[in-house]
């Protein structure tokens, strides 16, 4: 049944109706911080996103990062608000502003030390992805050959787990994935990933993959960065709900989410520093030219979104879900709330 | 062929002077440093040892404990003397002096820096492990499933053999030293290991793998730790050789040295410290009672082992081998001289 607010007056929905009254999550966003960022969130109507504060960097590189952005974030408090549960997305939705989740791509910043879990949880970070491409001593990234969860890995996951701090498996290999997700006591998620169903690529999950983590209560949030979509670069709007569809029929409409991968304003020196093993050592991919979707090339676009998934026949539940709600229901219970 | 110096007058071989005369190293000592140690070391009659400065530190506590070795040194010049080239462990031997070479027992000290391999060898460090039990960014310890040497891990060997360090696999696991055996350009090591031949544990090497690096070039230097000993606490220097010769029978006389492991002066927690994870985390092994076999005991007695591998048959020029040279040759190679 559609919510009276967002029906036009011939009983259809209106989506841009329906974009306004929905919470929206974006799951993953590593875009070059700046006010004119921010503001482009709000243009976008974004209720919170997770928000990349930490790739190579090692632990005091990383706090410094949340320095900043802590600083960029009192500077536009208009736009922005912190994010520590999901109370606090509610009250950005309920003030327009967006609320920033801190997250990390890498655990690297934990270093060698489990009670650094803790310590970024205090200061906000509540979504970590294990591994970034390659080894590091918890398991192993997409881009090498993966001998699984390490031994300190195991006591890094049941230390997110106490903390509250979701794990996330999108650049993380196939054998350490499996590993965590039999492994953690709270959902782990992909939080940003295409299924390898439309395009084979190593950062693409398989239906398998697809359907285990679901099976085990995960969660997977749908990316559009072309070059892992089918379309590749003249990949349009209408390629990237070809894919949320595709991962939605697999995973069901409970376990589903957004997770764009937006990247902007950042320029090639920044992607030179993420396809290299630690941000300078051996290339592990190439990208070629980065442009997302034609219809959401930038993170005020996100409204085109919501049309376009009611466009592709979507019910308005359906598109509440994947556009916010689900996120916040997970995120609600990894954060044990 | 015995030498004059070394012959008693009917012709039998004088143990004591055969070891004032041999050059003397030991290819591993984790000891608690101090002036009384190094007043050992000479007793001992040590020509060089690689002493372990680094295990579960980062960069920058690794370059403090050289600090304050360096600062012992300094103090102990009478009886130490640091070694960049083999040339420095002739020097200390002319001098009545025991080389120093720094080691690692570690790659945890490089973190995620290529270019630290290079600093640490200009700090004196000549030898580094490229694990100590668990998993870390180059490959995974022998305490744990091993999923062999890591793509940086690759870029890290070909780093040492470039700047002249040696690959010690003692504490590694036999698929990420298997790896490293075919991946090094130039001789690696097990600096310190017992055969499993003798007695079953996973820090000891199998027929096979002891083969497999002779057969390409690398060197073992075999420990006398009674945990890892047929013996166990009860066993005495003759337990010891029995290992030599077991271990000199499968890599032959020119590829085999001592690294005794010895701890001397440390206390249960440091042993606490070794056998947790990160020096803190989980447990990963107990070693019980920590006592060396009798009739070496202390490194002032090593001039009983050159004793005990004579009495045991092993000819004047093995044991001078098996006592250093090896030693002095394979390093010579390793670090380019």
């Amino acid at each position: 049944m559609n919510s009276p607010l967002t029906q036009t007056e011939t009983g259809a929905i209106d989506a841009r109706a329906l974009h306004r009254e929905a919470t929206v999550i974006d799951g993953l966003i590593i875009a070059k911080w700046s006010r004119e960022l921010l503001e482009d969130m709000r243009r976008g109507g974004l209720s919170a996103a997770n928000c990349t504060v930490s790739v190579w960097e090692g632990f005091q590189a990383t706090v410094d990062n949340i320095v900043a952005t802590n600083a960029l974030m009192e500077e536009c408090s208009d736009l922005v608000l912190p994010v520590r549960t999901t109370a606090d997305i509610r009250r950005a939705k309920q003030e327009d502003k967006t609320g920033i989740i801190f997250g990390f791509q890498n655990a690297h910043a934990f270093e060698d030390q489990i009670g650094y879990v803790e310590i970024f949880k205090k200061l906000g970070v509540g979504i970590v992805q294990l591994c970034y491409n390659t080894q590091n001593l918890v398991g192993t990234g997409c881009y090498e050959r993966d001998g699984g969860l390490s031994g300190f890995g195991r006591e890094i996951v049941a230390e997110m787990n106490r903390v509250g701090v979701m794990c996330d498996l999108s650049h993380v290999g196939a054998n350490t994935s499996r590993e965590v997700i039999l492994e953690s006591s709270r959902p782990v998620c992909y939080s940003h990933c295409l299924p390898s169903g439309l395009k084979e690529h190593p950062r693409n999950k398989s239906d398998e993959e697809l359907k285990f983590i679901a099976d085990h209560g995960g969660f997977v949030g749908v990316t559009m960065f072309t070059p892992f979509l089918r379309a590749g670069v003249n990949a349009t709007i209408d390629d990237y709900v070809e894919a949320i569809v595709y991962v939605m029929n697999i995973v069901g409409e409970d376990a589903i989410g957004i997770g764009t991968d937006f990247t902007q304003g950042h320029d090639q020196a920044f992607f030179e520093w993420l396809t290299h093993d630690k941000g300078y050592a051996r290339r592990l991919t190439s990208f070629g030219e980065i442009i997302n979707p034609k219809g959401i090339r930038t993170i005020g676009e996100f409204g085109n979104l919501t049309e376009a998934l009611l466009r592709h026949g979507l019910s308005e539940a359906q598109v509440r879900k994947i556009m916010g709600e689900n996120w916040v229901r997970v995120l609600a219970d990894v954060w044990g709330e």
